[in-house]
């Protein structure tokens, strides 16, 4: 986890911007025209502004964020084309000196999550790191730790997500602890033969923002795991609530937001009279910078009260 | 699940093949150039090879087998191309009357499993069902029930998988049973709306035939949850195994093999002297038609056995 970790440092700021653009996200001045549209043709509209949409963004963050995590499934849902958009995003990103997660949360049985963790070993995916879902053990694992530690890149395991049903499985009550303490307990011993120069291994864990005494929990169990927290912003999560997540150095965490950031034009009183593209476009980049300084002076504060 | 269930009686034959083409399984004259290519074009030249090899499966086994299973994550490693070839594939095993079931094993939080969700609502990718994780629980689910509900597909939910570390989480015991056999609850619950002419709901399990006696409680315990079963076969399990994953009217269950059919033509004596790609072909075709009809005929007299 070191280079996400020094990319951190050098921003000064934790914080990760969610690339996970909809139409409802987009302005209307990118996207007007596809009701209008086939279905396929649609898609390759769409993924054409999403893809205009996004290059906006990282070159207004670019330099506040270290980061931007990719949710694949917006880019899936609109077919080929828009998958497409989804790699072209992410070497637009590491062109920015962005590290890029690829929000995939896959996870299957061996031999097959050989062949997923080939978005780490692959030239084509230009991902840093990827989200992997637990729910088959160590077997659907191991592989992507292996083509992490090939590729100088890490993964993040889901261990307690930030949507509300995340109890009806995640919190039932073991023997030992819940299943999200288990799953915990597993993410440390997968990390445990790729711990960097900061103490964490390459095998982070996704926690979510918006139950925070479970991640000030999972904090002090899980001493050698970096923690990617989404929930914040827009699912309710505060930065008060986030200072349980980090170490008490101020490491050992990253927090997602996405529509907050890319979103954040729409709060812009300028947004209701822009109908060219360009112009949309700069007042996408502009909030999405504002918001993206907002939410790390948001993150100092929170972490600095704590201390 | 009615569509699934009319084509397994139209075949007389509870199996599906799984598509997961690897260049292992693929004879070497189809894929020999790959290694001399970069990696961009040697990802184009082998899910053009990959589509040939399952256009040759797909023709061989409609009429004998009911459904076809994409395993996405082989596609996905040859990035874009790769995908092009699973929709392209999906696409085709319709045309041929097959059922196709994406195995994707998608699952994320509400909006993001709506974005998933276009796997079924989409034109774009052809699928009939998906396979879905269940770890982030009813939010992560639901999207995939409404969109099956709206287009008459299935989804089948992984309760179960035929891993060895499949135990670690999936058998952890909770105050009422283990983890498997809560998310098995939740499935019956959230096909609850959605149960057809035979009993069973569109929400489907993923139960892995390597756990027979799992197998046979899981099936009293969800009767109107219709069971895919992958692990017959080079996975370990045998029909025998199988028959407690059927109901007594010998339904209730579909069976998966994938290296077992796509790969039967390595145990063919003439596959050593075969060099041209259109002989290479006829023979996978003609030994995956010969496994299918042998796998057919095991597990019918295994149902016979049974009873």
């Amino acid at each position: 986890m070191d280079r996400l970790i020094d990319v951190i440092e050098a921003t000064g700021n934790p914080s990760v911007v969610g690339l996970d653009p909809t139409v409802a996200l987009l302005p209307p001045a990118l996207t007007q025209e596809a009701d209008h549209l086939p279905e396929s043709e649609r898609e390759a509209y769409l993924a054409k502004a999403y893809m205009r949409f996004n290059d906006a963004v990282i070159t207004a963050v670019s330099g506040i964020v270290p980061a931007v995590k990719l949710q694949i499934a917006m880019y899936e849902a609109l077919g080929i084309p828009g998958l497409q958009a989804f790699v072209d995003t992410a070497a637009a990103a590491q062109r920015a000196g962005l590290y890029v997660i690829g929000d995939i949360k896959r996870g299957d049985i061996g031999s097959t999550a050989t062949a997923y963790a080939s978005h780490l070993t692959s030239k084509s995916w230009h991902e840093d790191a990827v989200t992997v879902n637990p729910y088959l053990g160590t077997d659907g694992v191991m592989p992507f730790v292996t083509a992490a530690e090939q590729t100088d890149k890490d993964l993040f395991v889901l261990v307690r997500t930030s949507n509300p049903s995340s109890t009806e499985i995640q919190a039932l009550e073991t023997s030992d602890g819940t299943v999200a303490d288990r799953v915990g307990h597993l993410v440390e011993t997968w990390g445990e033969s790729s711990r960097g120069q900061y103490g964490y291994s390459r095998v982070g864990a996704v926690v979510g923002a918006t139950q925070p005494q479970v991640g000030a929990r999972l904090r002090s169990a899980m001493p050698h795991t970096f923690f990617l927290v989404p929930g914040y912003g827009a699912q309710g999560g505060t930065a008060r609530d986030l200072t349980g997540f980090f170490d008490r150095g101020g490491r050992g965490a990253i927090v997602n937001s996405s529509r907050g950031i890319i979103g954040a034009w729409k709060n812009d009183p300028r947004a209701q009279k822009i109908t060219d593209a360009d112009s949309a476009l700069s007042l996408v980049g502009e909030a999405a910078a504002a918001a993206a300084r907002s939410m790390a002076t948001d993150i100092h504060s929170a972490l600095k009260g704590a201390q």
